[in-house]
């Protein structure tokens, strides 16, 4: 069976001690710097594997240093096997050079139950097919020719006709070779789409995330992911980014919140 | 000059090599199991110590065992010592037994500038001195004689007349002997109200906590903090909670959002 590309770009070999051996793969970069997302999906191929554990049920990255592509490994302890769970940290390195540093714990969310509270639903979308797949050929991102992001037409305007005014941008993910959407796919889902602060105005270019948490909350259903990203509060130079990740069967799949840095430049607000 | 209860309560000696020497104190505890909150906040002084910068500016606990009172070390490791952060480890032990491994980013919130975004604000709350005091004679909690926790009227009825039945608990949050609040207190703070979901009714007792993130976002102003905690989404056995805690100036100090499981007996919904 040939593998997906996001398959490839997530494998790793098994060192023994707890080291997984790989590569921060091209391809999966903007700007040369590997998404936050993918690198974040790479430590939790490690880190599921040595829980034993097939789902990352919530793992927290803080971000250390840009990741150009070249090989890599993952390092791993188990910090506690449980009867249910499994605490692992992770730590992605290229030679010397600490790249993230990740906490989480794995489960098996297979077969978990349906939701008993339900306060909000997945976002109000055109249909897959009508919103124009992400790509801006003034701004080429090598990572959006492996993903298939498409984003709700009010949403998109900020490189072309205008920022939308609101931090708030909403959208369909899937894989470009048409991989299925998992629970480590979600990982990097969390992260793949323009950021909000974006429709503000004033801010273009590097949004740097200090930190990234997921919570995985259901395996997705077949399908392209229903997403929705927030910012209600930019202060002292911070900004929370809140992700709601839903699947086709209307259920929700991952909540994800990060904390990232307002370029400086930036007169937001 | 007299340390305050939570200053002792979160005291500890310098040890070498990272390690920092101390104690679970008695008293910050829910049936004999220190609070959440209590215990982050005992890492996170290690590691504020340890990244030689005052103020959590993100930091994730996940929890491993309970945490009875008695002697108890943090090991802290440095990962990066950057410009602006640091980012560090924290691992609160008894002897052999881990109690909650933290990663952290620490930095100095002095002086910071205000919103430029703010799309919310602090929950309408009764005046203070309005809201009676948090206790219950037929459950009684240690914390609560530490804490000044005042719940709105509206939002505390669980344990008498009946759950409010939304999932949200709102109210103020002081120290019982008057001691200020800062960024440390933030994140006890964060773990301090009832679960929201004890306002569903056929929930109560404990709702552990899997993981929990503060993002601090700025140093409180002097008193009591108005905070909000409210949970979306059950499913599979977790729930998750978000807080916003709130100064006396109207600004938003911290953004809180835990992990939970659903106790396995509780019908709600």
């Amino acid at each position: 069976m040939e593998l997906t590309e996001f398959d490839r770009a997530t494998e790793l070999q098994d060192a023994g001690a707890g080291r997984y051996v790989g590569a921060v793969h091209d391809g999966w970069d903007i700007g040369g710097n590997a998404n936050g997302g993918y690198v974040l999906a790479l430590a939790a191929q490690a880190m599921r594997r040595a829980a034993g554990r097939p789902d990352p049920i919530t793992v927290t990255a803080h971000y250390l240093n840009p990741a150009p592509a070249g090989p890599a490994e993952v390092v791993t302890e188990v910090v506690k096997q449980g009867r249910r769970f499994a605490t692992v940290t992770g730590s992605l390195r290229q030679g010397p050079r600490e790249l993230v540093r990740v906490l989480g714990t794995f489960g098996d969310l297979a077969g978990s139950d349906d939701a008993v509270l339900a306060d909000g639903g997945p976002p109000d979308l055109p249909p897959f097919e009508e919103c124009p797949r992400r790509s801006n050929p003034a701004f080429p991102i090598a990572l959006m020719h492996r993903l298939d992001v498409r984003l709700h037409p009010d949403d998109s305007a900020f490189g072309d006709d205008g920022p939308s005014g609101r931090a708030l941008v909403r959208g369909w993910f899937g894989f470009a070779d048409g991989r299925a959407n998992d629970t480590l796919g979600l990982l990097l889902c969390a992260d793949a789409f323009p950021p909000t602060v974006f429709n503000l105005g004033g801010v273009a270019g590097w949004v740097p995330t200090v930190e990234l948490t997921v919570h995985v909350r259901a395996v997705p259903a077949p399908g392209p992911l229903r997403c929705r990203f927030g910012t209600r509060f930019i202060q002292g130079g911070f900004l929370e980014e809140d992700g709601e990740v839903w699947d086709t069967a209307g259920r929700l799949v991952a909540l994800s919140r990060q904390l990232a840095l307002l370029p400086r430049s930036a007169p937001a607000g």
